[in-house]
């Protein structure tokens, strides 16, 4: 496996754009576009939240009954949610206008949208930024990073990923992009993200390998505990690479399935070092569960918690308040018999274990929770199974971001 | 029912007292006592967290075991959780110290800790505090501030409520203390709450009134969504009133849950409106549920969720976010059917119908939003049930109370 630059152009046949459509913001990127030259495969994960946006009802659709997908078509600013029958609509011109364009049907595109729920979108605006899009489209890594630029709202970075795997001798790369700041704790997927990839693969497994994938990698992600109204993960997959088709469980398709865990670990990882307001990384590491989802249960309490979270923006080893959050998580276990360590890069440290406090450096255990990317790593002591989850530190920052979101 | 002043000593034949020892804080009442001069019926609700406080263990065996109990003592600063067997031993001397020094036994004695997670008490001044709490101890309402005073950690307010009902012919009365600011989000019950009559009741009724009234009160209070380890409530019933024993659930028994349910509701408001950097008590209330317990989990999701808290913080009328918080509750319902309502004590806005925003005026929205009790009212259409949650907005005062809380 071999990590590249790039997102969403890496693979052969994408191309993308990014521009300023003024759907609210002024002065910046607030429509993307990811167009494939041949027809897609296309998988998807969509919220679990009863209210669903507009772009998800629309592409939950698609994803689930057309057979093939060629372009998406994203903007920021507004999510089009709660928005009725009005908002439904919206996405069906959108579709049909880059439909129009490119010579392809409208069931053969997808929308999302990102931003302030309850306003429509002023649809003329929102049209004419697609004819735009499709002239400003390139194969080129700069076309993707504009893209990946333009579906950000509160983000303070664009986030992408690439990857190459050689598969039945032939190239294949899987890229992508997300998007995600605030009301992100994804039962079902992220907020926005979109996977490209050339790999020659049947729907059914490109679903499959999608849906047991983002288990581990965007699920476990959490910035405030608000699972959003448009949560879409899209991967779209053209074959251009030329390699055997994937039609089942092979050596290929487990290949496949690291490449697409590295893309989903990594824009999974920088979009909740990117939460609002963030100051760090957080990780919580449970290691030997009685069971994968006790694993994930707990991992997700921890870094789901706001008093684990204001610990780590203070840097201050207050142990209990992780123990608290793994006793409250649902998960049955023995206070006495686990272990917590606070890691970084450099160091772990021993806090907790056999019941009480073991005697550690109040110092040492500062200076590691002051470092970019803190882990707190449990060990539970009654299996073999294990999880990671990954959120981010709660500062002033996040509350006058969220207070003032809307003005 | 009339509403009186006063607390734990309102009423007949109770005693209390709040004084400094030094715990963790200084120059400030730390440890409180509680104390009935005749042997009580106790009932609790205590932390559904698995790791529970040594303190909350020990109760829990007297008030499912022994048959009466006639003190209790609470100190503030340390929480005596993840403290292993030399915490409990810390119980137990405290509780052997007051039943020596009031003539009683040691499994008549309560005990109850807040504050940080992890620290060790320090025995000898807790020990030292019992003495001077039994010489301070009167049946004064003074009395009772203190004690309210002594068990505040990040509280900006004590908190009390008392009532009086007559019961065949004599006047009973209800009282209580709490307290309860951070890590507020009550599986079981709340944090440190305690309540004291003098009616005559018997213990099976006491704890089924206190069981029931919990799930309506202290459980529809969120703070922050962390349930902490040392959560208590305790309800103490002397019988001095000397109403005929409530042993059924007659006339009597109504009435004196209405009481109940008076003191406790109005703790627990109390607590939500004085959540860690509060500037606004925020209640969620549905109406039209189709069952009580969805009634209960959508009122407690949007309570609960950030997202609401800072648009109440920032009196922005960020009604997607409400929607957003019903819809991933975990309740089923059709966005499209719902009604959505920002009030305060003046006025009623309906925000939200048929699956989007109706015109409603931003600045009076604004306005209502800014108000000291702001209420989000939602009608689900769907049936008879309905249910109350408390709660508070998130304010940059949160985050630096809990960044900085153990330093």
């Amino acid at each position: 496996m071999k990590i590249i630059e790039g997102g969403v152009t890496a693979a052969q046949g994408f191309e993308a754009a990014g521009i300023e459509a003024a759907i609210k913001y002024q002065n910046r990127k607030d429509m993307a576009m990811v167009y494939s030259r041949t027809p897609c495969r296309a998988a998807g994960v969509f919220t679990s939240n009863v209210v669903k946006a507009a772009p998800v009802l629309w592409d939950k659709e698609i994803v689930e009954n057309a057979s093939s997908v060629q372009a998406v078509i994203v903007n920021s600013g507004i999510a089009n949610a709660c928005t009725g029958r009005q908002g439904y609509d919206c996405c069906r011109q959108t579709a049909e206008k880059t439909a129009q364009l490119m010579g392809i049907s409208p069931d053969a595109v997808l929308v999302a949208s990102t931003g302030v729920i309850g306003n429509q979108i002023p649809v003329e605006k929102l049209l004419a930024g697609v004819e735009k899009l499709a002239a400003a489209r390139a194969a080129t890594k700069e076309a993707g990073t504009q893209a990946a630029e333009a579906i950000m709202t509160t983000d303070t970075v664009s986030k992408q990923a690439a990857v190459q795997v050689e598969l039945g001798g032939r190239t294949v790369t899987v890229g992508g992009m997300c998007k995600g700041s605030g009301m992100i704790h994804p039962n079902m997927c992220t907020m926005l993200a979109f996977v490209t990839t050339d790999a020659a693969i049947s729907k059914e497994l490109l679903q499959e390998a999608l849906r047991e994938d983002v288990e581990d990698t965007f699920n476990m992600v959490s910035v405030d505990g608000d699972t959003s109204t448009n949560d879409t993960l899209v991967v779209l997959a053209n074959g251009l690479a030329g390699n055997p088709e994937i039609t089942c469980k092979n050596e290929d398709y487990d290949k496949f399935r690291k490449a697409l865990n590295y893309i989903n670990t990594t824009l999974a990882k920088k979009m909740a070092g990117d939460g609002e307001g963030a100051t760090a990384l957080f990780e919580a590491k449970v290691i030997h569960a009685a069971t994968r989802a006790e694993a994930r249960i707990l991992s997700k309490s921890v870094i789901g918690s706001s008093l684990c979270k204001a610990a780590i923006f203070g840097h201050d080893a207050n142990f209990g308040r992780f123990l608290c959050a793994l006793g409250y998580s649902g998960v049955q276990f023995d206070p006495e018999k686990i272990e917590l360590y606070f890691q970084n890069a450099e160091k772990s440290i021993l806090i907790y274990r056999d019941g009480s406090a073991v005697e550690y450096s109040e110092e040492e255990a500062a200076q590691v929770l002051a470092s970019p990317e803190v882990t707190v790593l449990v060990d539970m002591h009654m299996g073999d199974a294990e999880a990671t989850a990954w959120g981010c530190d709660l500062s002033y920052e996040y509350v006058k971001i969220n207070a003032d979101y809307r003005s």
